[in-house]
């Protein structure tokens, strides 16, 4: 059994726990066997935005297949 | 005085708050003088929960009692 | 174009993002072009308050004037 | 000459070499020119599995072609 | 659910995996329900021993009961 | 809106900064939307290179499309 | 023959060794085999206390039995 | 003697180099006794500009005057 | 309530204490609500000075007022 | 009595124990009271080899006679 | 083969790359088999020169010969 | 100018000034042009000693002659 990890920074006006759900909600959407995920790093944009934006930084881990792409 | 500290993770399917509280309040049903928390990491279970989990991990410190148990 | 980082600690009784929040209000009572926060650690004081707060400590960047004080 | 570094973690119930090797083993059914291997982290599965279970973190690196995907 | 960190160091005159698990026994003499363990580094003795002697610190991550000690 | 961030490696016998573009317009003939670099680090090959050769270790953040590729 | 490390502050007007030792002299009340210590961090504590105060935090480990408590 | 640091980053398109003396001069127009720099990191902006631009994070360190303002 | 830390460097030909005393002295000069002390780290300067000068770099924080001056 | 560090890499096509102790005994050829060993990090070298060699990078510690070189 | 790596810091009026290879070329002229190099850091000297200089430290790798000197 | 660093440990029963020095005392008598000294780390040796031993980890730099022996 492998793991892969992708590193994605999700954002959301709410709070960092939804900019992390959205980046993990993304990967689902292509990634098969997503296992669990790490926080790297957490900010908030201020400059080109309506409103203060939370962004967290996270690693995704996810089972890979025996074959197939990886790149 | 002489503070020490012990390594908890929390979890809770609400917040990162959530889940470090979990863990303070489980430190405080045995420790007494618990002072303050410092979070060491946070990440979100996915794979064996029904809902995504959100877990951080914190050092909870207290202060010692002269004398007694620690190990 | 130059920016500068001051490090602020806010705090809150309700979340990590709150707390981040009131230390990037304040900044903005005195500096001008504040762009991005990153945050550097939380925790939770519980010693000297009446119910948990919850502390972010966040380096605040903004663009300085081309003069004036930097100190 | 650019290089790629994807980020793996293999198991094994015998060592952390074999852990290793069963990524970069991975890596290789779909990666031209891997060069090199670059340690992250180790630790030990025991929760879900029959026997303990050894786990390695690298990083792959290879060296990619002039054009093609990358993502 | 709460988890508690202990950091152990095991030796072993064979390998670092062998030192590791001397570790992770010690703790299930005594622990229930250990869940994984982290590995944060390892070394050689050479000065006050017989033959060289491979040393592994671990954090050993294990669920704690809703109540009972925690020092 | 969610980034995404590849770890590459460009090289260049004149300095880092070419060696880093390197890298960057290898990622650009593939990803749309490549937004910031983050250097890794650097160092400089001299054993299997006829003169020296400045390596730059990059983060490449791009912003992904809601749908579509991502392994 | 195994290891553990348990986290203590100690604080002293004097110096950061004082402040050390007073923690080393509270763990060795109650452990036995206490073998070397590890300096993590040190501080000054200005805000609630009458003349400044050195903190320093360490790292004690000590020999543990091969069996007894350990939480 | 006491120095203080203050965190600036400077851009250039040209080097990184550049980049971290524009903050130098910034500094200077303000800072008597400048007396060295410590580089933190260094990036690229490819977003929001013409052309790539060389971001470098730098510690700017100075003697301060045994009176005046320090904010 | 927001804290604010500034980055200071003391000296001391006497030891590591009394250089970051001067730091926190001279902060105490300008500065309220001065509160604690993180240590970055320490040396010791040897080339231009007659005898050995121990450093110690030192994060002060203090409590800001509502309003007023932060640059 | 001071001791000094030295910092070397060994490669094994066994293991990284086999590879970490071919340094320590290229070390002990030279030096004599070789102290103890700390693991700095690990890697496998696939590009320039026949078969993939693991590579332990070390810091060997021994004690430094009263006099004599060190550079 | 057995991989050492000392410490140098190499310094230049024109960039990070000349101060690298000042360093580099000064391992040369008594080190054989000079392999590689890995950046620690950079920084910039204002305080005693004429004109800044910037300063990049590395970790220069070198394979050493079977028998002879390492201290 | 190249600048070299060698890492050396020094102890003593009275505190981690004198320990450093011990090191640097050490260093002198066979190394000209002793420049500066950065403390890596300090711990107390409780073990294989009659009372206590502070020990510090310094990095000790030295400006290297243009010629002569490095290794």
């Amino acid at each position: 059994m492998v793991y892969k990890k992708v590193n994605l920074t999700g954002s959301s006006t709410e709070s960092w726990e939804d900019a992390a759900m959205e980046a993990v909600e993304r990967a689902e959407t292509t990634l098969e066997n997503v296992k669990w995920v790490e926080v790297q790093g957490r900010g908030i944009e201020l400059a080109n935005v309506d409103e203060p934006e939370y962004q967290t930084e996270v690693e995704v881990a996810f089972e890979i297949e025996d074959t197939g792409g990886m790149s």
